[in-house]
C-alpha cells in the first residue's frame, strides 16, 4: 500500500534477518568500534590498492551478514548496493565474487537506506525470499577521488567531514525475525544552493528535513513516536540545520534525533564536523542501531539515509550540491 | 511470481505507456535518426558544458515520455535511472528539475533495462501507478572521462565503440497500453577476463549469453519465440561472440538477434565496432523497438541491456572488465 511517497509493508512483512559490518582502524577506535563485526588492522584489508581494499570490505560485510542470517549465497535472490567510487566499482567487483543476481544502485551516501528500500519492495513484489543490501566507502579511495591525493596532506576546514572506511550489509527476508521493516519513503532531490563541497551537511539537510516531514505526514506520526531517528551523514552542522528547520515548523526533534555522522567517531578523533560516506550510515546501522533494536533498547526507529548528489566535475562547473534522503521505518517485530 | 532469476509480471500487468528519446547530431544522421523525438542541432543542447548537455538530454527525453503518456510529473510515483558519469550526475541533476521521488541506479550501459526491471517490480509491489525510467550517455562527456580529452584526437582501434550521445525515457504504468512487460531477468556479474577497455563487446558478451540463457531456461522459451532479441551495446565483435557461445550449445540465434550497438549508426559513420553507452540501448529501444512494436512489426521482444562494470581506475589497476546483463521481455498487449 502506498500513501504519498511512502510504501507500507503491511501485506508482505519484510524482516532484517542478518547484518554485518566491517571497518578500518580509525572506526575501530571510535565509540562503536567494539560492535563492528570485523576491524582491519590497517585500512588495507590485505589488498594492494585502496579501491581493492574497499571491494574486500564489501565482500567481508556481505559474508558476515549471510553467516549471521544462517544463509549461503545460493539463498540470496538478489543483491542491491552501491558505493561512492566512480562507476561504483567496489560494489560491482565484490558482486563478481559474491555471484548472485545484482542490481546496482547509486544514491551517494544514502545507498544503505536506498538498498533496504528497494530490497523491501522487491520482496513485497514477490521476487524471492532473501535480498542482500550493501553499501561502502573508504577514506583513502574517496579522498583522492573527491579531493586531493592523500600524500598532499591538504588542510581540512572545520565544516569538512571524514569519509568512513566502512561497509555494511543487511539480509532482508520474508522469514520472520527480530526486526521488521515497517514502511519506506522514497526521497526527492532538493537543492538549497550550497556550493561548498567541504560543507555537505547543510547541502543534504534540506532533503533530510523534507523526506522526514513527508514520512511523518504519510504515516501520521511525529518524532515522539520513535525511539531513534537517525539521519545518515549530516554531521554536526547538518544535524543542527535539520533541528532548526523542524523547529521553525513548531516541531521539536528532541533527544531521540541523532545523525550517524555524529555517532561513528569521538570528539577526540579529529574528524572536523563528523563522519560521512556510504559506509557511515551503513556501519552505524549494523554496529549500533540493529544490535540495540535486538536488545530492546530501541523499539521503533527511523533510518534516514542522506546523499549529496555531486561530483568533483559538477562542483568545478559551478553547480550547487543537491541532496536526497530515503527513509526506512523499522520496528522490533511482534509489536 | 519468480522462477530462477526471472520475475513474471502476470499478477500485476505492467505496460509501457509512453517513451521519448533525444539524440545528438551524429545520432540524427544515423539510420534511426528520423525516429528520434528530438535531435540537437549540435551536441550542446544550449548548455555550456558537455555534462550539462547530458543533463538537459535526460530532461528532454523525460518530458517527451511524459507528454506521450499523457501525464504530468505529478502523476509519476517514482523515477528510476542512471548514467555513466562519475556519481551519475546527469541523472541526479535532471531529477532535481523533474522533482519526483527518485531512486538512482548504476548498471553501466545496462541501465535502461535495469530501470524497466526495477520500475516494473516497484509497480508490481504496489508502489503507485506510474514509473519514469531514464538512461543517458554523451560521447563528449564519456570520452574525456573514460579515455582522453577530445582535443587530444586519440586514435581509436577497430574494436573500440562510439559512446552514443542520447537519452531515452520510458513511462511504465499499470494502466493498460499497447506494450506489456511480460517478465524480467536480473543479471549476475560475469567476467571472462578481458582487460582491453577498447574492446568491451567481448567483455560483456558472456554476461549477455548467461542472462539470455537463464531467461530462456526460466521462461521455457528459445530464440525462435521472439521477433527480436536485442542486446544493449555489444557492437559487431560482441554480437559475434554471443552467437558463437549459443552456437556451441547448439542454439542458433538467427536473424531475429541483433545488438543495439549495430543499429544506431550506419557503416559509413566511422564508429569502429559500433555504438555503446547507456544512451545506445535506451535510444534504440525508444526510437526503434517500441515504435515497431506499436506498429505490429514486432510482437514479442527481448531487450537485454548490457553493462561493462569498469572504471578507468579499475583498468589502470590491472583489473579485468566484468559484465552484467538484465533482460526485459516485452510483448504487444492483448496476445
Amino acid at each position: 500500500m502506498k500513501k504519498g511517497d511512502t510504501f507500507f509493508l503491511h501485506a508482505t512483512p519484510v524482516y532484517i534477518r542478518g547484518s554485518g559490518c566491517c571497518g578500518g582502524k580509525k572506526e575501530g577506535e571510535g565509540p562503536l568500534g567494539h560492535n563492528f563485526d570485523h576491524i582491519g588492522t590497517d585500512n588495507r584489508f590485505e589488498c594492494e590498492t585502496w579501491e581493492k581494499s574497499e571491494m574486500r570490505m564489501v565482500e567481508i560485510a556481505g559474508e558476515i551478514a549471510l553467516k549471521k542470517a544462517g544463509l549461503s549465497g545460493d539463498s540470496i535472490d538478489v543483491a542491491v548496493g552501491g558505493d561512492l567510487l566512480n562507476q561504483c566499482i567496489s560494489t560491482s567487483f565484490a558482486m563478481r565474487q559474491i555471484g548472485v543476481p545484482f542490481l546496482g544502485l547509486y544514491g551517494a551516501c544514502s545507498t544503505m537506506a536506498e538498498g533496504i528500500l528497494v530490497g523491501s519492495m522487491l520482496l513485497a513484489a514477490g521476487f524471492g525470499q532473501n535480498v542482500l543490501a550493501t553499501a561502502s566507502s573508504h577514506f583513502c579511495s574517496a579522498e583522492r577521488q573527491y579531493r586531493y591525493p592523500l600524500e598532499y596532506g591538504g588542510q581540512r576546514p572545520p565544516s569538512a567531514q571524514w569519509t568512513a572506511t566502512a561497509s555494511g550489509a543487511v539480509v532482508l527476508s520474508l522469514q520472520p525475525s527480530d526486526i521488521r521493516v515497517r514502511s519506506v519513503t522514497v526521497g526527492r532531490v532538493f537543492d538549497p544552493g550550497v556550493t561548498d563541497a567541504s560543507n555537505m551537511g547543510p547541502a543534504m539537510a534540506q532533503a533530510a528535513y523534507e523526506s522526514l516531514k513527508t514520512h511523518f505526514r504519510d504515516t501520521g506520526t511525529g518524532p515522539k513516536d520513535y525511539d531513534l531517528i537517525a539521519t545518515g551523514d549530516l554531521a554536526k552542522i547538518g544535524e543542527g540545520v535539520v533541528r532548526r528547520l523542524f523547529y521553525a515548523d513548531g516541531v521539536e526533534m528532541g533527544g531521540q534525533y541523532c545523525d550517524c555522522g555524529c555517532m561513528l567517531y569521538s570528539q577526540e578523533q579529529d574528524v572536523c564536523a563528523g563522519a560521512s560516506g556510504c559506509g557511515c550510515s551503513a556501519a552505524v546501522l549494523c554496529s549500533n542501531i540493529i544490535p540495540k533494536m535486538k536488545m530492546g533498547d530501541y523499539r521503533r526507529v527511523l533510518f534516514a539515509g542522506t546523499g549529496a548528489l555531486l561530483s568533483p566535475v559538477s562542483t568545478n562547473q559551478g553547480e550547487s550540491i543537491p541532496g536526497i534522503c530515503h527513509v526506512v521505518s523499522m520496528e522490533v517485530a511482534g509489536q
